[in-house]
């Protein structure tokens, strides 16, 4: 009898880099809502380049499909298996290869959690920009996978800003390095930023090698609170149009701030306001200027509390409430939904209103917050697990609100990736055109459509 | 008789709009050095993107290669006919839609110059940063299809990094839009990253959405001699690690101090200088500051003469010097070739060394300047183009120049592009795996091979 792929990849790894069956049920899904997730044949722990080129190579042989995964920290199901897959995960490749103050950049295996990528480059005065909300679990592999973004992007860009070149393994197995060491450079067509964003579709990343800025100063944040939405996005768009970009700008509406005061009565978030704007500025030499302009921003446009974080527990007081939100609305019945809607700015008005109609409409809980910078605001939805009934409306209020930002202009995400659970926008939002042209770039990649099928696309 | 090309473009065009036969041979070439050249069919000057599709529809029909062209700025061939070929021209399609100042973008068609498009910006307080050398006569089409950078691009990134979306006619006459007027975005795979860069050998940008910032503050600026090229480099390095990112940062060798001084002795450098640099600051609230600082770092590195210019007018005083270079070496002895490396900034030494070597053993003068925060170097060779024996050497030069640059881990082309120039380089550069894949992604575009054949790939 031919060896099966089991088999095969048994020869190929250690006991403990391969789980088969139902050994590998742990490994079938992200930290999304669990839809659309298949049963794996097995899942592969490979810890060099070398032997994930091999495990795709048996794969391709096998024809077998691949789910490459990270931390599975994802909201959008793109590292959910799918039935009779191989999953690959990248969690034991976790080196840090090279950090280089000169040329100002670093070259880390997927694996690496995107928090020790930014801290090991901090020890030598360098900095990593892109700090998505789960930075503590998820892996740089998978930020590149998603072109993860995260408060800081207002002022320095998402992932994709800071990808200069990728080792990717290909669907056959090849490995190639994609991008270039050098700040600049147009060889060839640029295949590391179609690779960045790509969910696993095209290629599986093995390698990241990011751009460096030297470190800012320490943030002076100001935490302004508002007695109408308004008044906030008025002061945010006076902050945008500034000289003065600051290094964060957080919106949180009347839901969120009602839903964190009651988790967190302690937080230093006024209960009683509308509307809230955290923002920050980390320029050298300029921060506490920075912060003071902010806040005479706020005051003018309204703002009844104003608060100045002048050092490093006073800024981390304030952000303690923005990051208590996301455990805020699961406690409120037991789950939530995290939407990344994105509009241009000058939609942010419809969207929030828009958002507050649905929310009322279908009956659900529903807090906005996030990136007003951006206009990336990230809408919770909070249900009831246990309540099929409500489980179906939080689902049902999820996909009217991504149709909302796509009739506003914007896109279904901002930074967590389309996965499984988006897809029923990308034509409304893309049109059948680019569609087809995307599945064609993708056949170039990846032929016989091994890599991660059924997601992004 | 069926009719021909020609015939089915009279048909669609005005008389201006299309140019056969030998009316067509000034559209032939861009500003390279001429090898390479091919006589085109005929020249088309669409003035929309309905009529670019139709053009390209009926090319495609006709089976004719098409060459797209912005200005024929380029210095790498990307313009330059292929035998037999349609050109393709944006020229007359120089509109600016829409400038919203407040989500921070701008829509223009492909033929806008660049220049016209950071002016008209700036006179609602925004800011478009990428600065080519050429942005007074080249085209932000041109820009786009080239990755083009310039002088700020050490602060704030390349043209890629401000394209959000695109209009894009395809190889078919298909009009796509790529990308988005939000911030971020993730929906589909970013073929908006892809086509930038891409030389025109996927699609024909018509029309680009780019991001803007608000303006920064007006530059203060300064200019420092040192007496040994180390001293330079040395100091370039402090000032790229230091917090306080200059806006401009840039960097003429020897040569190029001698050029300048001859060819324009009213120049505000000293003539017996080995090294020059040129820092800006645009940073708001700190100009002053941040000039005072980079003035203590060339002292403290060496420097002999440091001038702050304080003004526009002392600012300009500075970079006259700067922009002087390319018809300095122009008057030397006729023509001159003009090179586009980077290298990671740690190999910068290596790099400014060899093409010492190289030069001393052509018996060619190259001057070498550039923009040494981002190790992106614009080596220029001259020569006499009425000498047959200096033409050879000279592109025998340009050619060692690249092989030395990709040999020390860098890139045949920073910003400029590879069009016919260069491409002798690219395996050695890219390797044939990636090679192969590249052309893959551009047969899921152009599976006929009629758009800018021969090119970058």
């Amino acid at each position: 009898m031919a060896p099966s792929l089991i088999d095969d990849l048994s020869a190929l790894l250690a006991p403990e880099q391969l789980l088969a069956g139902d050994a590998a049920l742990p490994f079938d899904r992200d930290l999304s809502d669990g839809t659309g997730v298949g049963v794996p044949l097995a899942a592969a722990f490979p810890s060099s380049t070398e032997q994930v080129a091999s495990v795709v190579r048996l794969a391709a042989k096998h024809g077998v499909p691949i789910v490459p995964q990270g931390a599975r920290s994802g909201l959008a199901g793109g590292a959910n298996a799918v039935d009779g897959c191989l999953v690959l995960s990248l969690e034991h490749m976790t080196g840090i290869l090279s950090i280089d103050v000169a040329d100002q950049v670093a070259t880390v295996e997927a694996g690496v959690l995107t928090y020790d990528l930014a801290t090991a480059v901090e020890q030598v005065g360098l900095f990593y920009p892109p700090d998505p909300g789960s930075w503590q679990i998820s892996t740089i592999g998978g930020n590149v996978a998603t072109n993860a973004g995260g408060m800081r992007c207002v002022k320095y860009g998402v992932t994709r800003d800071f990808v200069r070149g990728l080792t990717v393994v290909l669907a056959n197995g090849d490995v190639v390095r994609t991008g270039r060491r050098t700040v600049k450079g147009v060889s060839g067509l640029d295949l590391t930023a179609l690779m960045v964003g790509s969910e696993g579709t095209l290629g599986i990343v093995t390698e990241v090698t990011v751009a460096l800025l030297p470190r800012p100063a320490e943030p002076v944040g100001v935490l302004a609170a508002f007695p109408a939405r308004q008044a906030a996005l008025a002061a945010a768009d006076v902050i945008m149009a500034s000289e003065r970009r600051p290094s964060i700008l957080e919106f949180l509406d009347r839901g969120s701030i009602a839903a964190i005061s009651a988790f967190e009565p302690t937080a230093t978030l006024p209960a009683d306001a509308e509307a809230v704007l955290i923002v920050q500025s980390d320029e050298p030499g300029r921060t506490t200027g920075d912060a003071n302009e902010y806040a005479a921003i706020a005051a003018f446009c309204g703002a009844t509390t104003v608060e100045i974080g002048r050092d490093k527990a006073g800024v981390e007081a304030i952000m303690a409430s923005r990051r208590a939100l996301h455990g805020a609305m699961r406690a409120v019945a037991g789950a939530s939904l995290n939407e990344d809607v994105s509009v241009p700015r000058s939609r942010l008005t419809e969207l929030l209103d828009g958002i507050d109609e649905i929310a009322e409409r279908m009956g659900m809980p529903i807090a906005t917050a996030g990136h007003i910078g951006d206009g990336n605001l990230h809408p919770i939805v909070a249900f009831n697990p246990a309540d099929v009934a409500s489980v179906a409306l939080a689902n049902e209020t999820y996909q009217q609100v991504i149709g909302l930002a796509v009739s506003l202009g914007g896109t279904s995400s901002g930074e967590h990736g389309i996965g499984t659970l988006k897809q029923a926008h990308l034509d409304a939002e893309l049109g059948p055109t680019l569609r087809a042209l995307q599945r064609e770039v993708k056949r170039a990649f990846d032929p016989e459509g091994l890599l991660n099928p059924g997601k992004k696309l």
